[in-house]
């Protein structure tokens, strides 16, 4: 038994999250079931970050526990014929038996994109939040140092999350100024469940005026939900890196 | 009686082209769909260019004729709330009843992205054509200077076209590196069917090596489609602008 590392580029907008689901279309499912055409069924794709629906990757991390004879790289390629053309493996190694995706990651980055501009393309729209009023990046920057830091961040997670600690540490988030908006870059040791669109969400409020930067001191301190902003779309959303 | 003249903006992937089918889903049956919940059942969306199935535009001219007491800005609020996402209307302004947007063109830019590396990510993949040699521009550059002027382009149209007269003036054509890859960019007065894509499918075989610069002179002489290269596949292709 071979355990294989993939790293997995997905456009999310047409799947319903990356886990498996009996009734929907999913990125673990297409995984799955191309790795059964190659591998015989039974192979099992586990990943790093169970993304939601819509929510796109740059670098998810799936290991593949199978009986494969043939090299790591030829079973991207027929990863990669079989797969819809929004699903693709940009590597693959074989890596120890013990290392699990999920388990293993000490860090993860993500990247939530914003198009503050009266109208976007279809090309930027499908891969960003459109909000139509500028955003102060200055303002969503000073608000967004609060929350650095090892907090509980129950404020900035959408019931329905399966942890019961509620401590994450959030080394850096950014609100950098693009050509075609504004980018939140985070990086963190976990995350809690929609905890970067929620952050996200809140930031905007900040950017658009209508909350000052220092409220997400207490709303962090609040540990409650309500306290925040709405939860961003999920468009926006890109896992970018896992460490570990 | 109105007439509007709307620049429009499509990510084509999912629809049938731009023209109107009865059993598809098309850019002009969706405008069509959405200016009959605006301002009633009958209105008509002429385009510029009747670009095929998968092919995108960030430049689309569609003139809408109708009894419309609103002004053009607030239909194309009006449009872009109904439209999905993959529709957009950037701008409309009114014109001259006279107007019309395929009759009246004087020339078209296209450009062609071709991804020219091993592998590329979903978010490329959906917009450019994936070849995975890497492609010589200096070669495509030389060879597509042999297709500058006015021509009678029947070696480059795919079976299908309706119009005659094969003569078109292609006055740009310009093959240029980019990060992602490859851009080929053209300007005519007109194009036959598929001729922006069969261009670019020979030019391909030129920077792969497999067919020499020179050989665009005989292959446009001969006036047969079987001497050019494959016809490139849609996804790469963006009608850019229309002028008038």
């Amino acid at each position: 038994m071979r355990n294989i590392k993939l790293l997995v580029q997905y456009d999310g907008t047409d799947y319903a999250g990356f886990q498996k689901q009996p009734h929907a279309v999913t990125v673990q499912g297409e995984l799955e079931k191309a790795l059964a055409g190659i591998l015989g069924e039974g192979a099992k794709a586990i990943g790093a970050s169970r993304t939601d629906a819509g929510v796109h990757a740059l670098g998810q991390v799936v290991a593949v526990k199978a009986e494969c004879s043939i090299p790591p790289r030829r079973l991207a390629n027929a990863l990669n014929n079989a797969l819809p053309p929004a699903i693709r493996i940009a590597e693959a190694s074989e890596v120890l038996p013990t290392f699990h995706p999920r388990y293993d990651a000490t860090g993860k980055w993500y990247s939530y994109r914003i198009a503050d501009r009266p109208q976007v393309s279809p090309f930027v729209a499908r891969y960003a939040w459109h909000v139509a009023s500028h955003l102060d990046t200055e303002r969503m920057s000073r608000a967004a140092a609060h929350l650095v830091g090892r907090h509980d961040f129950s404020a900035f997670e959408v019931s329905g999350g399966s942890t019961h600690d509620k401590v994450r540490a959030l080394d850096r988030i950014e609100c950098i100024r693009r050509d075609e908006g504004v980018e939140v870059r985070t990086h963190a040791d976990g995350y809690l469940y929609m905890m970067v669109r929620s952050i996200v969400g809140t930031l905007v409020e900040v950017g658009k005026g209508r909350l000052e930067p220092d409220a997400l001191a207490e709303i962090l301190a609040s540990r409650n939900r309500s306290a925040a902003g709405r939860t961003a779309p999920p468009q926006g959303l890109f896992l970018e890196r896992v460490e570990y």
